[in-house]
């Protein structure tokens, strides 16, 4: 009754374009996110001061949300099992500016990605973490959002796909219809994403 | 590993503030949803030619988007067993339209509920279907958002709460601190709520 229902999160490489932060990543992924002290090189410098200019461009605001995200995050070594340092994404949705800021972040990261004329016309989330941002993205593209579910959540006629977890597989579903021949597709799962279900997703098409 | 992760769902008397749509619910359950070309009697008649007026009532505004939701709803007998009328909510979410009247109408039911000085500080969603929409209606509220989830799925220290299922219980957790003193809060669990679940979130407060 207390199985773990989410989607596996141990993979070390994320896939997904919406890279911002994430959940359990194994070794030395804590390079992958620098704490906020020590901002990510890589980044603008321009946006680091913490003082957005009066018009930022994209690529600022972008730069300089991911830093204030990145901030929210919150560690806890060894969970859920040891060896794993698990990066905390809850508190950025109990801050409305921070929930906000991630909204905005994976909005810039898709026009950034695909360009204002790329913008999908489907979100796809997988339960349970892709439920907890893609539908408030999917409204902000003005996209429709349709949910992954494990086996048997769903009712009606489903496609199904099975993925191939650490322990076992296991089988997504998503109802027949809701995504269309012709239709761009977004897939959000975590906000890292886990590379198995991902591509598990993608072939279910 | 295909346990089912959602909260019990087999409610027939829901009690949460946000009654617009749902999931199964047994035996009559479909008198308390009418079908889009029998409008529930005791809304608005103003607002059932679907035209909305320049500057619709509030009151007006809710009483059209339950309708325009209610027939967005699809329902499949059976499922998840023998007797359920399943009320599928998806198709409201693969619309951006209806996804869009799904949390206005949320937003105008908490403001009549509760008016504008009695809005929620923290918006708290049950794992799975409480995400769908409870996020986007906490960034609309201008709220934090915060999960309940199956035990084990939250890292660090976590209040937790049991509740009874239909076939044996299961528990909840919520992360400590996630809800500080004096906070107003609102629950949401399905759109139709589940009792049982959502008596023993409150308990957890």
């Amino acid at each position: 009754m207390s199985a773990p229902s989410d989607t596996p999160t141990h993979s070390t490489h994320p896939v997904n374009t919406t890279t911002t932060a994430g959940t359990p990543v194994k070794g030395d992924a804590t390079t992958a996110h620098p704490p906020a002290h020590k901002p990510d090189p890589t980044l603008d410098n321009a946006a680091q001061g913490g003082q957005p200019a009066p018009h930022p461009s994209p690529a600022a605001e972008l730069a300089s949300l991911k830093i204030s995200l990145k901030s929210a995050l919150r560690q806890f070594p060894d969970f859920p099992e040891k060896g794993i340092l698990f990066e905390d994404i809850m508190p950025i949705f109990s801050n409305p500016t921070t929930h906000e800021g991630l909204i905005r972040a994976l909005e810039l990261s898709v026009t950034k990605e695909f360009g204002s004329a790329g913008k999908p016309d489907i979100v796809v989330g997988l339960d349970a973490r892709g439920f907890l941002f893609g539908p408030s993205l999917a409204l902000r593209l003005g996209a429709g959002f349709v949910p992954v579910r494990k086996r048997g959540k769903l009712p009606g006629p489903c496609e199904s796909a099975e993925y191939v977890k650490e322990y076992g597989s296991d089988f997504f579903e998503m109802q027949e219809g809701a995504v269309k021949s012709g239709q761009k597709v977004l897939v959000v799962d975590d906000i890292i994403a886990t590379g198995e279900s991902l591509t598990c997703e993608i072939g279910m098409g």
